[in-house]
């Protein structure tokens, strides 16, 4: 039986009670009454709300990608739900226009009241972060110390025990890993990308060679070539990439990054559809995250100027700087730098693009 | 003494614990999880916060003008946070995409379990559309009956106080009537706009005569004239006017109409800056409600299609409607029809001008 | 030999001599420069820019689906196509934002001066509504004139061939009816959706019988119960929906109806998740365009109010009617209509849920 | 007379002759089509064309502003204008959203075609840059060399005499170095503002010091106080801002940021009221500009990998600097550093405050 017996709500349902009734002003509290301090405390209610709903997508698709095998199904429904989080992010991207009603004398009308809270200490953003997959030494340092000492002794443990999960980054490693592109029927992708890769090159240098180029000019894109080919030398090279890793540089396993490649360059396989959507709603995520930092970042920069932040952090140029090295998923932008023209593209054996397809429509007919 | 003994916490502050535990979902508790539940409940909460504070800035903008004698230092306050809840809508508008993410079939998982409750029931959104103005006769029905019968006794009861209280609408349409524009030092503005209007007709009626329009196309364009000289004659006759008014076509008071109608004539003028701005920010506030109403309605339509709502209401074709019929500054909107052109603009008097200026930099030098 | 010998100069690859120096006000021509006539031009510009894309991409999509066999190939890749229309949709509908920093003074500047121009005579604009599948007898009259008697005899010509065309709605109805989910392994959908569904309506009406709900109510939601019957009906009878169509309130054929329900019943299986999200892109771009419409419809209501149109054009209330009446894929958003829960849609018969399905990584290890 | 003779066609007035027949892909001219050259060529266009528009605003901007005496009415005109900036630049932001459904392999399809051509060859962006008052030698050096040396020799010149125009950060600073404010009436700025700044600064010492944080915590926040009130001495002091200027870290004159520090925290009288919001427009038009900036570089980045671009351009590296670095009005962010609470604001004498007032209403009634 299913159905429930007490008629439903609208307000009960959505416990509006509790929910319009959390906005207690500091200022109303400290009798000097801040107008726009209401609006302060409703907009990081709706962003901790939405955060707890990225949060929830997030989980949910953690838990699909935890299983040794992943039923193909759920590529699909983790592709909608990772795409919400990209609808998520657009809005959390819009409110800051919101925020900026409040001009900088009119935070003053408040600030002081809200020492030390900072909204580093939302400890839902940082779950997030680690969630995705964010490694506590990539981390920039906040007030030169470890973030997570900022908080209470009891958040510290769960943020720490949180670190020691499986993360987006890490389920999405072992996936790529375990997909079986790569050893298909017989077809050495690596030798034949290493071809392509090899005669594209050589194809442009001759461009640059033949050119009406001035000499000098003739020179520099020759250097920038070397530059490019020897970025090609650490994706062709298993040792190099390994190298890359070890030097922080890179993060993603060799055979990971390989099979990432592989999407990459063949998705117009029908069965590859999805995987590559997968990726690219993964790189949207992140890039949206590193869109919303830098726009908050501005943001601050004019509430604030160069002040130090309530809680005492470093203000504008911390949280600058956390929108490029806060970026969990770089060696998937990164990627673009091998893809190799279609034109170049190998042609896949006919039995495994065979086994890349499928059919809807009535063939043969 | 202003500043707070106790240290204040980013999580106390925003009451997170409160907030973040107002999600509950109904598919859980009669054991058949749906997992869109928790976006469905998230969204909703989202949308009353936003609605609590568009609420809180409506409010501090209608006292300001309830006192006879409005500061003027308050028009550009009101300005501020009108166009503050202009931002606000515009991400109830782009939340909409978040909830497009769920489908039709995501959310049969657990509409069922919502009966009776309906969004319809939003008190802070009737309560919105109360203080903007709108009137209760000029409500689409709802379910054939009116619509405060829905509520609760306890509900009912403050809707039909709201009611009673002074609106947006009625407040401006005071300012208006008591702004001194159409009174200043001796310029009779109605007469100097109904012989510019007069000129501008007749100039254009000559441009359709002399055409070389086809006998069929001349004509029809000079029975559109017709059409338009009599709706100039609506602006310039106050019977005309009142008698519309009778006929629920028009709303606003003939003097607040006209005193509208000169700030956007001749809102070059410095002083009138800050009026004309407060006529716009309006408009967009109404502009984008309706909007967002449409918007809503097509969502509707996708999601259940012509079926009715959880609460039995009536769904898509209400919702539709009401984006045209609950404008309640429909009036200013049709203030355009009644601009003249800029060249046909009669001179206001050098004095008047004067009294409409003020002066930033150094003159003189 | 691929690569061009020139060197390609960014300026001389967007033609930008042509592209830059296709502003001419005629406000300047008339010696009466009205500033705010660039934006009115440069953006119209942006608009057509848009359309053409628009129609490139609509016309790519066209082709793969007029073959009696689409590539499955193709599918991913028209969905990618339509998407990027949704996405120039939204900056269309952004893009009224930036117009309506023209004030209704400003625009009477110069309006006069395009008489007799009108943006209705948006040849690219006809085309697309043509080859989206707008009918001719659906459209609004324009003018009380069919609406092709606006243009030269030429364009007329070009337009009333282009309705002899396929259009994409009679594309993907032909496409749907091929699609062979319908007989797939001697699955009889449609009986087992119509227990499916007479099961639910019983349910539901018990709900509604054993309630406390008072006399009136309970009369009042079995009244809204049969009403769903009858439509539910109207779904499971063949002859009853083309009598619908019959009368104009359908047009989707029965067999492309029903495919296009089974895939939304059923697009959690791997290999409907195209099939699913074409159909989705198509109601996205409907939707959108229905907004766009009713968003541009409310500017001009705001800038020029009740007045007619530049070309003599009915102005507001014309174009807020088309928004809705000339929305092309109304049955597609029915759809949602005859969706029923997934706890109560009937099982797929093993053999057919595989053939339905595809497998990326290793099973069994 | 100034109605023009010839009927005005839609598509005759904009051009769309030429507007449409200016899209050739290089793809086709070498028989290697690739269907994502279309979009390519036309979002590059639309970005043009909004450049123009822009350029066309911030041009008449200018003109105002370039006579020593600055009609009051003309600072509302600019306010608009810089408006209308504003709202081009939200949806230049917006189209790479369209341009992101070009996947990088898409790309990759036409990419060689268009060597050596690079978007940093947009003549018209560098003018904006420069016209906005962005320095030659604030410029992040691309690819080592002075940045007009990638032009023909004539677009040097036309480059190297913008250079020598008056900038909008030049006329803004000598009207703020003109406007009446600092010495109205005899009131003391600098002096009022220093007293507040001390009793303020003085009030959050005695906060930290009585404070119950332990002595590492005390230590580090009194660090911060230390900074930040030598942050307010080179506020305070002339010599010290002049010294900041020959150091490239401050750019506006001292008096210039005298006056806009007092529109900031008087911008409640009604008088203030445009001037502040034109910093306002300027501020959010450096802040669109820089995450525009941010987004395209994001984009780069996905598109392209850490290859260098097709003009042998640096590539992602260097537009992300650019973000940052290429902000001309990085002064006005700066200013909320050193605004005070309105609570701890000085009074204006009555006399001044007076004569920053203007009066809607009836008054004395």
């Amino acid at each position: 039986m299913k159905k429930q017996q007490e008629p439903v709500s609208y307000g009960g349902y959505l416990q509006l009670d509790k929910i319009l009734s959390s906005q207690d002003l500091k200022s109303d509290e400290l009798n000097a009454h801040a107008h726009d301090e209401m609006l302060f405390i409703v907009i990081h209610q709706t962003y901790e709300l939405w955060f707890k709903q990225i949060l929830f997508e997030l989980d949910s698709v953690k838990v699909m990608f935890q299983n040794d095998y992943v039923d193909e199904r759920n590529i699909g429904i983790a592709v909608s739900r990772l795409q919400r989080i990209v609808e998520i992010e657009k809005v959390l991207i819009d409110q800051i226009r919101i925020l900026e009603t409040m001009t900088p004398l009119d935070f003053l009308d408040f600030r002081n009241f809200l020492t030390p809270a900072s909204g580093f200490q939302s400890y839902q953003f940082r779950e997030l972060e680690i969630k995705l997959g964010l490694k506590t030494d990539k981390r920039i340092k906040y007030s030169q110390q470890a973030y997570h000492v900022l908080y209470p002794e009891e958040i510290q443990e769960r943020l720490l025990d949180l670190e020691k999960q499986p993360t987006l980054f890490g389920l999405l490693e072992s996936w790529l890993e375990r997909t079986p592109f790569l050893e298909l029927t017989g077809f050495n992708f690596i030798d034949a990308y290493r071809k392509a890769v090899d005669k594209m090159l050589a194809g442009e240098r001759a461009v640059i060679e033949n050119s009406n180029l001035d000499a000098d000019d003739k020179l520099g894109r020759l250097q920038l070539m070397s530059a490019s080919e020897k970025h090609f030398d650490s994706m062709l090279d298993e040792d190099k990439h390994n190298q890359l890793i070890r030097e922080g540089r890179r993060r993603l396993s060799y055979k990971a990054t390989l099979a990432a490649l592989f999407i990459n360059l063949y998705r117009d396989q029908p069965i590859l559809h999805l995987p590559y959507r997968l990726l690219s709603e993964i790189l949207d995520i992140d890039e949206l995250l590193s869109t919303w930092r830098y726009r908050h970042a501005l943001m601050v920069l004019r509430m604030i100027g160069r002040k130090t932040g309530t809680g005492g952090s470093a203000g504008y140029g911390y949280l600058k700087s956390t929108a490029e090295s806060h970026r969990v998923f770089a060696d998937l932008f990164n990627l673009s730098t091998f893809l190799i023209p279609r034109s170049d593209l190998p042609d896949l054996p006919e039995k495994m693009e065979k086994s890349l397809s499928f059919y809807f429509t009535q063939q043969g007919k």
